[in-house]
């Protein structure tokens, strides 16, 4: 028998009982005749006592031990002298009477602590090591936490968990593949999934009325700081139901995570914009709303002043930021070379401060005067006291641009603490793109989100004009989740692809099982697929996706662990009737 | 608003409300001036009414409906004058008032009934409409349900699930492994998982303590009846327990699941049975316990007869089939063309009839005397009535064929009814396996399984007799799970690796990350794996584990839904820097 009781468990109640722990050794401490040994496992750390005058050779094996040593003992429950309240064994410890090494350990490359002196590649190369840190291993317990709670929540409101498969085959559109060489149908290949999209509708068309997957998806993308080659979705779908159920049912599964894993009650409806709306007043489609600063229009305020910046923009923006009006000149060039670092690609920034004592200065008083600049102002809402802050351009990448500068003003205020959680639905997402060079529609979602009933009449006349039922949930900026009400009419279908562009072989060679589906009774139904990742990590309070996940890859898609990917053997190469093509020079 | 009820919960309590309700026509019958049409979804089936003297055009509109059409109905619940005890709304049916075709379906390639007339190539290709069929989806259910109470059971005990990677790197040894070129890093490949056995091993270096996992792994073997590409895994491991713990805690998950999902208590421990004792007794490393009939040996009572088969044998063995002496001539001819047939390979059956008037007739009554095969039914502990049935040859050769006999015995006597359930675990299975062609050592489970401790000394000098800390959970003869305590000693980790005949380097190279993770304070540790596939058809009374997957593989690895694997486009091909090799003829 290796333990009766864990590290994390004893308390004062517990005194005068023997107990067996097992775990590992965290820290040793020599005070004079006594060693005092931090005893580490899972669910917590209790202190171990030898004293040297009382078993002299007990404590002798004591001191011989090394960090990180596992080790099995055998003791009596005391009260501590003096109480540590910082853990939850803290009024206690261990009079230990037996120590038996179960294993011993080299020493690790960093240290076992919260704040560690492990850089991210130590981290990486030994992650069996870095997931005993404290902080690491209470992402994935939130993690699984998370998973446990989704499914309850669905399995009580009737969803059923399906598998779909891992080996299908690969589609074109979208993303690039990871493929899979069949070496029982050579020449061929599988695909890992990037969604089961396909496979949830036919679940719905199977008549299955409510799907769930928490599933690994895979892209095969140059990957940036957040984005992993394998990810996991949690991947929803419903029947006969419209846009209001899918939103009202997710919403409600977030809540119940909120208040089952964070202990927070959010109350009322989630606030929706419509993406016209998120795109106005914050330039992007997931804004972050745990602040206000929204974009203030004034090109129509500039006219006639010959200042050639706004009047060759075709849009002119302001957002007014509370209370820095006393920014320093440094603090000013600063934000100049933020928005003109090539992340954010801005030209310049122009600056109207409005002083406590009502004055108004700006970078353009060459152009302005005071009254104009007031007007500015008052459009703004600003108070003495404020800062205006103002870009100019072509539209959309201005308000990208102005976008970025005002979450970095938010984080100068320090309006966007990472306990303070805002939830969003943003809706009325245009259903087609359109590709300028290759003058053609493409699906913003994909060629099976539904148009709004009212709009379908544009899709002749005005595509882009088109709204889509879809639907992404944004919480504190990040996009967390996102869906759409599916197409289920035939003729619809018919219609979307030749909008898109896609001759009927074309269609039906793409997407021909589901279209064949679709020709035996398909119901009403819609989606969504929650990237549990991210929904993790922003519950975590991380910036990275990365530490959510037990074994991530790096930015070139390696597992530094154990060497992944790596070659295989000609052997291997030969039974798959594949060859390696060597890169030309 | 689609529905505000569903087709399977309208009862006498609701009489006279007005519901909407959506589903598929399953039937519709014209009796008169009246239509009939059973409304489908999951979660039943409604009768609606028409009455053509009452609203001619609507019941107009209903005769126009065709099967597996998609409609939504508004109308008033009445009692029904004619009730239908065989569904749960058979007291109620629906007066319509107003239908709504919400979409239209091509008529069926097969009727959706429990029993259908599609074969089984049709059922596959449309195995979007195959999954309507109750039967079909109702294991689905079955399998939904199995995952959740599992997490549940596993959850409160503090088991954390933890996503392990499915983009590794191959391992030469164990079955083939399905590979995934990498085009980020040309030339090098990820494997899929067989299973995530070294993840969940570092998971207990990192201290996890309790892991479990869900997931999908992948073998590229030979497809044989019962096997798939990828299949699923209740994976698990715990750290700090012996033998004896992983036992009690997944005998007490089954358990769990037997009462949850089948409203069956099963009382006691389950049995255990050494793997010498399931071998002698059933042939079998994975005995069917639901009948006795256990192997007797009787080379001993054959002895100074002059019969040359048995004199011959290493193995003479006989298993008594209750009530069978009766069995015709036909039936024994059959017994040994069943024993003779290539999947069993056995050269003939001897049969002793121990008829109820107390003589012995036998197919080897030239060579033995009835005081001689009394002595066999004496040890058989035959009654008048049994017939004894006799194979003999090589040991372990005979006793699988024996084993394939008994179990059609089995069969032919109902003595294996899918709806009686018996578990056993088998334990103390040998830790290596010789190939005498090679002359070298395999694990028998894998190279990380630990050796009984009373057997290490017989690594050194008998090896074929150490036997592992490893375990199998068998239910009605199907292996459902297995499992052992891992090494956690490095020095015994070395033996253990030098014993199967692996080098320093070889090991390092192949285990080499797991090796260094066991440097840093492995704890003791062991695990066990569910073939969930498996688990679910044993609980459904499936012979094959085809029909609990949503969409499954045929035996070529193909699945003709979809079309999958499929060639992929030279460009993908190019981007992936490999080539096709053509086949030489």
């Amino acid at each position: 028998m290796y333990r009766n009781r864990t590290c994390g468990e004893l308390r004062i109640a517990d005194i005068n009982q023997e107990v067996t722990l097992s775990g590992w050794v965290h820290k040793i401490r020599k005070m004079g005749g006594m060693t005092f040994i931090d005893l580490r496992d899972r669910y917590g750390i209790t202190q171990l006592s030898f004293n040297q005058e009382v078993n002299h050779d007990l404590a002798e094996q004591a001191n011989k031990l090394g960090r990180e040593w596992v080790i099995r003992v055998v003791g009596k429950v005391q009260e501590r002298s003096s109480k540590n309240s910082n853990i939850a064994t803290g009024d206690i410890e261990i009079i230990a009477s037996e120590i038996k090494v179960l294993n011993k350990s080299k020493n690790p490359p960093f240290t076992i602590e919260t704040d560690t002196d492990g850089g991210d590649d130590l981290r990486m190369k030994y992650r069996y090591l870095d997931l005993r840190r404290d902080v690491v291993r209470k992402n994935l317990e939130l993690r699984h936490k998370m998973t446990f709670e989704t499914r309850r929540y669905l399995d009580e409101r009737n969803f059923m968990e399906v598998e779909t498969p891992m080996l299908i085959a690969s589609t074109p559109e979208g993303a690039r593949d990871f493929v899979v060489p069949s070496r029982m149908n050579q020449g061929e290949f599988y695909a890992l999934p990037q969604s089961p999209q396909l496979f949830k509708q036919l679940l719905m068309v199977s008549g299955f009325d409510r799907y769930f997957q928490i599933v690994k998806c895979f892209r095969d993308e140059d990957l940036r700081a957040d984005r992993q080659p394998e990810f996991t979705q949690i991947d929803c779908e419903m029947s006969f139901v419209d846009q209001e159920d899918v939103i009202n049912t997710f919403e409600g599964l977030t809540k119940h995570l909120f208040k089952t894993l964070k202990g927070i009650e959010i109350e009322g409806d989630f606030p929706r914009m419509s993406y016209a709306d998120a795109m106005k007043y914050y330039g992007s489609d997931k804004p972050d709303i745990r602040f206000e600063m929204k974009f203030v229009e004034i090109k129509d305020l500039t006219e006639g002043a010959n200042f050639v910046v706004f009047d060759n923009a075709e849009y002119v923006g302001a957002i007014c930021v509370e209370g820095c009006a006393s920014y320093t000149r440094k603090q000013m060039d600063e934000l100049t070379n933020f928005v003109k670092r090539p992340q954010v690609g801005a030209k310049g920034l122009i600056y109207v401060r409005y002083n406590e004592d009502e004055t108004i200065k700006s970078s353009v008083d060459k152009f302005f005067s005071e009254e104009v600049l007031k007007t500015w102002a008052e459009r703004c809402n600003a108070k003495p006291g404020d800062l205006i802050l103002v870009m100019a351009g072509e539209t959309v990448e201005t308000q990208e641009q102005l976008c970025e500068l005002r979450l970095e003003m938010g984080n100068q205020l320090g309006l966007r603490d990472k306990n303070d959680f805002k939830c969003l639905w943003v809706v009325d997402f245009p259903l087609l793109e359109k590709d300028d060079e290759l003058n053609r529609f493409f699906a913003k979602h994909h060629p099976f989100t539904s148009p709004k009933a009212e709009d379908i009449d544009l899709l002749d006349t005005n595509p882009a004009a088109v709204r889509a039922n879809a639907y992404d949930m944004i919480i504190n900026g990040v996009e967390i989740g996102g869906g759409s009400i599916r197409i289920h009419d035939s003729e619809l279908q018919k219609k979307m692809f030749s909008v898109l562009g896609f001759s009927d072989e074309n269609a039906q060679e793409q997407f021909g099982f589901l279209m064949d589906a679709f020709q035996y009774g398909a119901p009403p139904h819609g989606g969504i697929a929650f990237g549990l990742d991210r929904f993790v990590s922003i519950f975590a309070g991380l910036s990275s996706i990365r530490d959510c996940i037990a074994f991530p890859k790096n930015n070139s898609g390696r597992d530094v662990m154990i060497d992944a990917p790596a070659t295989i053997a000609q052997e291997q190469l030969d039974e798959l009737g594949i060859a390696l093509v060597k890169k030309e020079n």
